[in-house]
């Protein structure tokens, strides 16, 4: 197999992970990809930071048996908790959410007053804070936990007139325009669906979704290295540890539109 | 040991089994219980009727290490889909939420037109719907999915003041209230924290907790065989699959006191 049409493998704890890959597909609509949904194990972002890490040990090793060029944690609990341990372990180019939006946050702010808005797991790890201070030293970050988007959003509540939808946002919202920040990073990979109904609330305010991010820090890093596969056309590869049909039901929410390609559960 | 000293096994997918354990230890304060969560694998309500059975045997597996007299299945979801898996494994008697309820609501039932509601995996098992039908064949049962009640409990929403579990609360009863029905059974150990909320809405309709079902039904059931404590004062354990502390934490939510006993993380 040429290098350039290895896969490129991604994996969430369950099917938010799907706007990143649908962001990559929409980038790179000739990549290989493979994506397992750890579904047996979701949300992650109520476990602790060892269940994560094993979990997501679990999950790569999974990955890893097929031929990956690179590797995309898809999920911002996991790559803010497992990324140390994944490097360790596996000898792959390892891409993930919170390195590109934090940069991308670090840049754009002009009143260096930034937001997140992320699980309560990745809100206590301090991930974002840390890698957006290394891009920029001056930077006060300020971060929400909302650990009601994730279920709103699998129930499909996330659109701007949806009533709940808005008192929960202004709740969540108001702590971080109390700071003043003029930019908000979306740390979880299910509130991009959210991205209206936030803009709708906060219409000064940057938004950056981690999900588009982690797509475009991943174009840079294949490109850079001559890694694009030139052959027309990718094959979309599905797999979760529990109820394949119940993720490809769910899996248009994310999406959008219908799944291409099969999804099959496997035990990891 | 006297039979009689013998622990009362309680387990849930997490947190939610409190209101049972709660329930029990107001009804019968002597009793020696061991509470069993587990919250690595929480919830069990979107998981897959296969995943739900392996996780309530090896709940079981752990609680059966103690010397049990009774095992209560504090879980719709696993009383909904595992009860045959551990009665076939395990020589214990074995008490459930579901049954209890289910037989209170037969009997209490004027027009023979009952509401359940509760996970979306307890109401595609029709678990209610058969046991409320061996006690009442007149009884049309009406089954309504809640998926959002759960997050909104453990994020402390459950108050009937709060605007969003007001407006989720009467989409939930709006398909119930339209069938007329004249009693409602809380199908989740979630609910009964809803109960003011669910009463302020519906306050014609009687309205069933499932969680005090069952430790009448315990009690029935221990009395009936001579089996009730008659030493005074009754020990309390806990044990969970992932973090004691957050467990420990919102354990006040579901027992409006803190717990008395210590918690303890274990693999199971």
């Amino acid at each position: 197999m040429n290098s350039r049409d290895q896969y490129i493998g991604i994996f969430d704890s369950g099917i938010g992970g799907l706007t990143v890959a649908r962001s990559i597909m929409e980038k790179m609509p000739d990549e290989n990809t493979i994506y397992f949904g750890d579904t047996a194990h979701l949300p992650y972002g109520t476990k602790s930071e060892k269940q994560i890490r094993d979990f997501a040990v679990n999950d790569v090793t999974f990955l890893n048996r097929f031929s990956l060029k690179a590797l995309v944690i898809a999920c911002n609990t996991a790559d803010s908790v497992a990324r140390e341990v994944l490097e360790e372990k596996f000898d792959l180019p390892i891409f993930g959410v919170i390195e590109p939006a934090s940069r991308k946050a670090a840049h754009e702010t002009k009143n260096n007053r930034i937001g997140i808005m992320a699980t309560a797991a990745t809100c206590r790890s301090g991930a974002y804070e840390k890698q957006i201070r290394k891009y920029n030293a001056e930077a006060e970050v300020f971060a929400q936990p909302c650990p009601l988007l994730v279920p709103l959003v699998e129930n499909s509540r996330y659109k701007k007139d949806d009533p709940v939808v808005q008192i929960i946002l202004k709740e969540y919202l108001a702590p971080l325009t109390e700071k003043e920040v003029d930019t908000i990073v979306l740390g979880c990979t299910h509130y991009p669906l959210l991205m209206d109904a936030i803009c709708s609330i906060v219409p000064q305010i940057n938004v950056i979704s981690s999900s588009q991010a982690a797509a475009d820090a991943l174009y840079e890093g294949l490109s850079s290295g001559g890694m694009i596969r030139e052959e027309k056309g990718g094959e979309h590869r599905y797999y979760v540890s529990d109820d394949a049909e119940h993720f490809h039901d769910n899996a248009l929410i994310f999406m959008e539109k219908q799944l291409v390609g099969d999804v099959e559960q496997v035990s990891i």
